[in-house]
């Protein structure tokens, strides 16, 4: 069994030494703030959208996170050039289906990227997990919802049918690579109230799967955000709120140790 | 006669409750800070622009935002299908005609919209405004600018002819159904030197549109804006500007109450 | 022979009272970064890619910056016509070939537009330099890399081939026109950590280009990020860290006067 605690702590060493260039195929909403924490944590972001030039990025590249956040004409298409070269070279990907179940393209791209590739790590919310799972397990509408499904549930068979870690953020995060479930009791209320927190979660999970296995990834990146969200929270004085909070997260980031991820970090292993 | 103080007090704290789902088809300049500035007034941002899906977005949402800032190729296009699709749903259409003087294709986009849609509120600069009124009520050059024309005047005419409230933002704001004229007084020097609080002021104006009278809804807006920059303003203290303020100003609007906005509140009306 | 020390805080005065209008035609990582530093310095900033706006907006400015950070269908285009337009208009022309080594678009983009248009100042940092240099001498193949070759005479070249002045930026900055070579000692190792402080830079260039010799400006743009830098350094309190730094930066350049430009500028004349 591994200790995840342990696990995290030697995973953000490794990370600062190895400087990963992580190549994101993303949104324009929360571009700057993805790649400012990639920068924060250590890694090296690219992004870079345009199909003529995606394969050969992804190629300099030690990971792929693929968020469809804005998608536009043609990043559907560049998502699965930049991830058919990933998968050739054994190059990790990390997937944020954003709003999966909001639209019938969403719905469309979401599902056939983890279909037509080898994705390492699937990040998103609940239900975004649960669009996921509707739709690969439902004739695909949305009246089809079991609301009863507990949403672990959900995770874990979406995993198990992509091969993939499924990272569900929340009040609790729940991480499964379709057997294993661990559950994440970091972070604050604050965070969602601060647009991109999930897009820059996904980004730093992604920096994290080049120097450690999907699971181990997921869990670092999810709570090194989350711990930083505690330490900017506890960081706000009086008038202070959203634009403080945002700063002081950023600055936690960089200040991130070791030491500090594994102090702090919450790590309950559900089911091994 | 409607008392704007109190009602854009209500209108804040029903905007709180109700937390409206925002869909903003606009620039990629801005869009990060109006998703932060939504969040923080209450409501929930979605920016979507691919023409395939922006009519399933506008369905699930209580306002839609059409920013002209940097129009691309098929915005256009979005931007009407998604207006047509806000008109039968009788979801409120908020119009921002960023620099429609400067260029044809922003000249003809910003006419275009509000002629084939029903409009709730189109809010712009004084330059912008003037140019919607040159456009509409001359052959179309901008020779043929009468510059002695009050902008009052421009802004009722233009709010006559497209059914819609205008709100003109500068030193003193300028709000018009085409009857009454409103004025607004609050506001500091430094908001316009930080990008994107036109933008922004749209985003939260379309957030009001979800719950108040498109009149209400203008009004509440620019003032929770105008009123949040003198706030950050106070706050800076020597050596901090336009960095800090922009921070100041995101704290502002998250804890903005609708005391403090009726009580700071400096609205005029002018003509009834 | 120019003292630059004087001139640039010549040149801050100038751009102060000017308040040049800046078109970019740049990427959306850091267009809002971009934005807010040419509002600090005193600029007015136009985001517009659109091949159908683009040369009308150059039209209406006083400076184009090409920035192909994340170069998309219609940008190469856009770049072309605008630049086009800008030299009929004798509006001069900045250049960020960001990424130029990194994938064969680039490689077309950032050697055809010097190559088709007069640049006033191309500024880039050592690799992107590099790859210029190597495209434009060697059969265009990577392997080509003559890693022995000093910075300097690649700068120097490429300054001489494309009748521009070269600005490279790094922990010591060469400005070259070809003939006189410039160092630049100002800086902190924080700048590189934040996202997009090359693209503001070249922002900031093409601000003082319009009212300055292209030498000028880029001492000047380039002196103005790297003074900021140290200012916002040395405002950093412990716990603070990248977050506060981009507030900081933010604020430095707000208030940087020609007085502190002058008296913190370290330039250094190699070669006159």
């Amino acid at each position: 069994m591994t200790n995840y605690t342990t696990a995290i702590g030697e995973a953000l060493a490794a990370l600062r030494r190895k400087k990963p260039i992580v190549h994101n195929i993303t949104n324009y909403v929360t571009a700057h703030e993805c790649a400012n924490v990639l920068l924060a944590i250590g890694g090296s972001p690219i992004m870079a959208s345009h199909p003529g030039e995606v394969q050969e990025i992804t190629t300099l590249s030690q990971s792929l996170v693929l968020n469809i956040g804005t998608i536009e004409e043609g990043t559907a298409t560049s998502m699965l050039l930049a991830g058919k070269q990933a998968n050739t070279l054994q190059i990790p990907i990390v997937i944020d289906p954003v709003g999966a179940g909001a639209t019938l393209l969403r719905r469309r791209v979401a599902t056939h990227l983890p279909s037509q590739l080898e994705v390492a790590i699937i990040r998103g919310n609940a239900s975004e997990i649960m669009a996921l799972y509707e739709i690969s397990y439902t004739a695909g509408g949305v009246d089809a919802t079991d609301e009863s499904l507990p949403i672990t549930q959900a995770a874990t068979t979406i995993a198990k049918k992509y091969n993939s870690v499924v990272a569900v953020t929340g009040a609790v995060d729940i991480i499964t690579d379709g057997t294993i479930v661990v559950e994440l009791h970091n972070g604050v209320d604050l965070l969602p109230m601060l647009t991109g927190t999930g897009c820059m979660t996904t980004a730093i999970v992604g920096a994290f799967a080049s120097v450690v296995s999907p699971m181990t990834a997921a869990i670092a990146g999810i709570t090194t955000m989350s711990v930083a969200g505690e330490i900017a929270y506890s960081k706000l004085q009086h008038g202070e709120w959203i634009g403080s909070f945002g700063r002081y997260l950023h600055d936690a980031i960089g200040l991130m140790t070791p030491e500090m991820l594994v102090e702090k970090a919450r790590i309950v292993v559900v089911k091994e």
